[in-house]
């Protein structure tokens, strides 16, 4: 039997990445559209609805939410109490707000799932990388994004150089003795290890953690070329939350 | 206080690699070395026997073994019953070896560890191909050696490709009506996916595993370019036995 | 003093995107657009005509064509009569006709460039990749494809796999006695050496050569993600045509 | 008909290197050996001789020369004077001493190679860096050694760097208003480019230039093991400089 799912903000660029996700999966059945700006009544002979009262009482399983940080925390409540699982890909939640979406799901027994990232792979690189920091204390990250770039180094270098900061035991790496003969040669330090910054037309968003000991090496990269790639997470999510009694925070979570 | 430790097989060539590790710690202290085939009494200072009856009663906290299939068996046990944590990379052991070694360490209570492959990088990169393949169906791996090696897939690519299989939903990949112009170009087949290996003189030993979904790639890629390598592994047992109260079969179980 | 370009075939894609890339460049001019499909009568303000005849006697440097092959030999003709040096993206000539249209570039004092393959980027490796493998006869090719790709190995790794036959001494890679456990790991053989062909969805055009010598490596890699990259060789091509004074056949000659 | 070659420094490390390479080679001879330090009269049939007098009139074509600045530009004269076509790995030649050497190879009709770096591989990498940069002048570098190096970037790194900075026109990469949040992350800044060094146990001697485009990415990488590969050149050298009648500096010029 499929899993019968609501998207809620299907107008917006990931809403409707995620409803095409949904219609393309048969596990899965798109059931109802909820946006306050649509005008259609209805996509496809799926309903549309502009406010979620409406959905009251409704039958679904799952109530994807890819709306707005204002509204994203009221619609999540309201999922869980009419019996909706969550999978809630809107950033700007509070501690305090996600502690209590928590209670509320295991007081229904219902599944659920709040993630800043849905990138599958963007989060097993780091999980890997934490893990293999433990036995290869020395290492470097090398990320690499478009030009049109700001900040370096990328937020997923810093993200993953904290994660890798947590497993490994401290190391300041390189000779004793290393000297620059231009300033910046050997990257930017974080915790003793180095992250270097490429940026260069044609590239999107790439991430190696290259791992060196004695007589070996390990190098781990991933390479994000387009937002569909988040919709293999929404999808894990969808089928996760469903087996679940309870709602968690970091697509890690369910890895 | 520094760890003990016995190198049983020191004149071979892992033997005399694990003894320099040993030196090369200062957690680990080098207290005697066995080898039937020495002549000399002591080596700066640690002194030399040709036979391990000479060690009963002995001080040590940890046996490293490097010696040959027909008395590895009898070493481990001997271990294990005069009180040393055994770290055994001699191969041969059958199953009901290895299950009545683990019988006799939870009797003695002592930690010991018997691996077929100290290398941890190698282990790190299935454990890690193994899980992102139940995210990731769609994979190829590249194996790449110097054109000496005989066998193709490598070892190492086939027991990864069979921790795949083991973790990854059945999926034949690439395009249905795909034809080869010349016999072979797409690699071999397994579980439905690929294996390709590529001989080179200046390669030593490395593997790729390369994973593509929509989107987004995730490389995994390990190089392997000394025996000096496996000996983070050893070291790893060493300390970890110590800590255990069973003996435990492949270094995977450590980390 | 900017060049003054003709984009035939406008309303196409690659001629649209050759459009684009002309108004972008502050080299360029765009001073007339032509395609037989066009309904408007400018665009931008630049002229759009539908009959090649029209162009008589107009002010240009430049001729691109992106066309159909049945009307760019007749096209090319058009623009050197006119005094306008070709740039044609458009395939399907004869020898013939490529022999015949260099004579009449030259009796007209005018450049010119017809061109298979516009990727500059692709066009440089197989030319690297040829010069390397007269030292270094040890190689082997991986390609990279999209997972609905149908013929393997690619075009462009034949291409690239012949230039190399005609510059390498014939080698027999690989070891004499070796073999394959699971037929086609070793790859496609292509005089004496291999071709490796991955698909996997995400992947778009990829291709490395790596070669191999005692004691190092050398590794040549493109990749092609969106047609876009074509247009730098269209690009190279109009500012190149125009200091020359006969037709060329392949971007090649250009580099 | 093989060619004869002596080898003067034999005793050294790049001297017996070359002792093994021409063994091997059946094209090659090996008909002397030079070296002060010899105490052998003899090494496999091969005379060996520790002053370079007693080899005039002596019948050889090559002079092979790892020896020591101080008598490498008399060996290189006496080389030329007495008929051997001279291949000199030897550094510290001045340029005054260069043009001297090359006038007098011409005079005696003799062909000749004197080398700082005999490394095909990285001699290619460079050449080809240099082209490529002319059509794709956004670039990085990125070159990997082991990390007990002290200067970064690497001096391969900083004379690719030069030759690229004479091929490409200068741009300025990388966004306006890119800001580092942690020093260096960008890397050192070369002529508006950027070169990255990372510094890695089990590492050797690495380099890899990124080349991006709209839509594409070109990456050139070398990887030195071992100073055997400096052998390929010294081969290919041999071969050369009896086809030839003057002597020429740096290798490159050969390929």
């Amino acid at each position: 039997m499929s899993i019968k799912v609501i998207v809620a903000g299907f107008k917006g660029k990931m809403g409707s990445t995620a409803v095409n996700m949904v219609k393309g999966d048969q596990e899965l059945e798109l059931v109802a559209l909820l946006d306050p700006f649509a005008d259609e009544k209805e996509v496809d002979g799926v309903p549309v609805f502009t406010a979620k009262e409406a959905l009251i009482g409704f039958e679904a399983d799952v109530w994807v939410d890819f709306t707005m940080p204002k509204v994203a925390y009221e619609n999540t409540r309201f999922a869980l109490e009419n019996g909706f699982a969550p999978v809630v890909g809107t950033t700007g939640f509070t501690e305090d707000q996600i502690a209590e979406l928590i209670a509320l799901s295991k007081e229904k027994g219902l599944g659920g799932l709040i993630a800043p990232n849905f990138a599958i792979g963007a989060i097993l690189l780091m999980e890997f990388a934490a893990k293999a920091s433990k036995y290869f204390p020395d290492l470097e990250i090398i990320e690499l994004h478009h030009d049109k770039k700001k900040d370096a180094p990328s937020g997923t270098a810093v993200k993953t150089a904290e994660l890798i900061r947590e497993a490994r035991s401290y190391k300041k790496q390189g000779a004793e003795d290393e000297e620059e003969s231009i300033a910046g040669a050997r990257g930017a330090e974080f915790d003793g290890f180095r992250i270097h910054s490429v940026r260069l037309p044609g590239l999107v968003a790439h991430q190696e953690v290259i791992f060196g000991a004695q007589g070996e090496g390990l190098t781990l990269r991933h390479d994000s070329y387009d937002r569909i790639s988040f919709m293999s997470g929404v999808n894990l999510g969808i089928k996760e939350v469903v087996k679940r009694d309870q709602l968690v925070y970091g697509l890690e979570q369910l890895l």
